[in-house]
């Protein structure tokens, strides 16, 4: 297909749909990649670029002229042409953007890239329909007619002010029920949903998805109109919220894929295994020091998997449940309940895998009373400790401002990991007697 | 608040959003819930009645007569109507139906409780828009009135044949752009996205969220238009998605939350610690078999909790990877090259992590060269193998047909527990020559 057939590549492209076009495009080589985004029209190209893999996009980008960058920008939303613009190398931002045809636009664009990607800022789009309050209805009409032209979905008609300060919404239906004569501070509706622009992302995807809204106005710190956000955005937030906190809890630093090179995955995977690994030195380190126990009661080592394991599943369970109950604000009620709880439930789980390892370890491994006393007491506690410490980390984590979801994972087992051995090896010492 | 003052109560509640009402709700107890909800107008309380936790929800409509629950049913989108009655016992469902005013509605919500739950036939709503391709613009704009009136978000206009078969959809601007004696089918638009009834929910949220959508129409087997899905519903399956991965790489097997009971809790948490102790009884017969080596060389026991955090943790990793890129469809290409890519990943990794480990076991513990040695080959083939294991699960369950989420947390963590160690004794029995 590749070669000379362009006409009937263009046919084909076009009648496909730029998500298509893209996962395509995301397949080919650079060479390829590139000669298409410029045999197609921009209408298309522009919506393909903002669907690709970053580091594709940022290749064919850097094979097209500032003028051909500007052409794509032109066709796109103004905040998915802020993500691309954000992406370029400083020095041709410039001049991108000074290629923009449409001087408004080009202005919206350089407005969004004030703000930081991981706010309400750095999320909306310049894209929306206002009208004045002291407008009458046959000029808001007017008016919303040609501000619709550059809006894909209009979903909302925000009032604002003479300062642009956001005032309300208009609901259509009162619009055209209304004599043309009537202002539009008589008919608005003054309650609006909105957030601010330095709100985080995982807020408005809160906010939008406990209210259902298709798109919510962002305002700036005085209460002035300066964009909206719409819920396919939203959508791409919460996906990768939870793509984020997944991978946390998986021990994977960086937002990795598959098809990431060896290097980057090294890179987001190398770091974690290197904690868990001091985690395993000073799992070594504390049966090292237990050298008595050890000489005397070798058996007591067999178990210390069984006991390691057990404290970091204990751990993860409790402290996942905290950081998704944190996430969506589900989690209620004084800290000091939850430990009791965990505290019961830690005894419940305990007592009963104590029960089976006791029969178990009795008739298949023959050990004595004690040691099998030992390994039920250190069950019991170990699980019970490790739900305290899973249940209260991610709490301390969110109180002092950071993410609980780092609590999860490689941190949680390998300091569960240590505390397990520690206490088994104590409780051994005391019922033993060494 | 609670006791007198039902006018202050109702006005203050009347201006509050129903995810708010909602959520003041799910913190009373039973009765103070009913009394609010009976307070009410069913307009408002039908609609936070969606919003509540499920146990909340099941207690209120208990405490509802028959007529109560129809009023509230008959304020609702088909859709959530219908989640509700299914959720109602079987022997007042029909009284519940019965009661309904709306015979049509009654009829809508009957038909889709026909759907499995998780498929798009149980999202979709019955509310929607839709015109015949026989009709002129005239009648088209008057039936559309008509039906727009308990349609809450219009979103499309389908256009179906005289079999109600999906054929396309309608522009707003062409419908009135366009002389008013034209027929639809010389106007509509012949390509829509679609899903089948079976399709399942994680699909539609696929679709939706590629081509950014904000509806979408649901047709049966014979390609007849049935429904519509909305953007809103789908952003609830996404999430839910997400945490059901995410516990479950937490190994925690029912949904639950923070607050849920602590039986409800134990159901959950207990199974998958049941797992891990048969890993650890496991891994304790596997060094329990190896008296030989443990006798000898009772060093090589210190540095368990080293090899199998180490052989937990790549597994994991290398397995939530593999989990997530299945999910988002980006694994392309044969599995035998991603196979290639992880163990060059897990050379690079382990040749790190040993150097660091033959360093410190060197200096701090004075290990021999030999059980350095040992450690260090050990180390780099656990990671290799555990990586590769990893990498395999998830692709063998998809291939399978099971939700390859299941792999990550306890089994792999388990099942990577026992080989580590194995692995670990093999190579010290090899080298040590025992």
């Amino acid at each position: 297909i590749e070669n000379q057939r362009d006409t009937d590549l263009v046919a084909l492209m076009e009648d496909m749909h730029y998500a298509d076009v893209a996962e395509i495009i995301d397949e080919l080589d650079e060479d390829e990649a590139t000669y298409i985004i410029k045999l197609l029209e921009s209408d298309k190209t522009s919506e393909v670029l903002t669907e690709l893999d970053d580091d594709v996009r940022e290749a064919i980008l850097g094979n097209l002229s500032a003028k051909e960058i500007a052409e794509e920008l032109g066709e796109l939303d103004t905040d998915d042409a802020a993500d691309i613009v954000g992406e370029l190398p400083n020095d041709i931002i410039q001049e991108v953007i000074s290629e923009i045809m449409d001087r408004e636009h080009a202005r919206d664009i350089v407005d969004l890239l004030r703000y930081d990607e991981y706010t309400a800022g750095g999320l909306m789009a310049k894209e929306l329909v206002k009208v004045k309050e002291d407008w009458n209805v046959l000029t808001c009409v007017k008016e919303m007619r040609a501000q619709a032209e550059n809006v894909t979905r209009v979903h909302s008609i925000y009032v604002v002010d003479a300062d642009d300060k956001l005032m309300g919404r208009l609901s259509l239906k009162d619009l055209l029920t209304t004599s043309t004569t009537t202002h539009i501070k008589d008919i608005y509706i003054p309650k609006v949903d909105r957030v601010g622009v330095n709100e985080k992302p995982e807020e408005v995807a809160k906010i939008m998805s406990k209210y259902d809204l298709e798109a919510i106005p962002v305002v700036d710190e005085i209460g002035r109109l300066v964009g909206r956000i719409t819920i396919d955005d939203i959508v791409d937030v919460i996906k990768e919220e939870a793509d984020k906190d997944y991978q946390m809890a998986a021990g994977i630093s960086q937002d990795v894929e598959a098809h990431d090179s060896i290097w980057k995955l090294t890179r987001a995977r190398l770091p974690w295994l290197i904690i868990g690994m001091f985690g395993g030195i000073g799992a070594a380190s504390i049966i090292n020091s237990f050298q008595a126990v050890m000489s005397e009661f070798p058996i007591l080592l067999i178990f210390v998997p069984l006991i390691q394991a057990t404290a970091g599943n204990v751990g993860v369970q409790s402290s996942a449940i905290m950081v998704q109950g944190l996430a969506n604000d589900t989690v209620k009620g004084e800290i000091i309940n939850r430990l009791l709880k965990e505290f019961a439930l830690g005894l419940i789980n305990g007592a009963v895998i104590a029960v089976i390892v006791l029969l178990i370890s009795h008739f298949a491994f023959q050990t004595s009373y004690l040691i099998s006393a030992t390994l039920c007491i250190a069950l019991v506690t170990v699980i019970i400790i490790a739900a305290l410490i899973g249940t209260f980390i991610p709490v301390f984590l969110d109180a002092r401002g950071i993410d609980p979801a780092v609590a999860t994972g490689p941190f949680i087992t390998t300091g569960n990991d240590i505390f397990g051995i520690l206490i088994y090896f104590s409780i051994a010492k005391v019922v033993l007697g060494i």
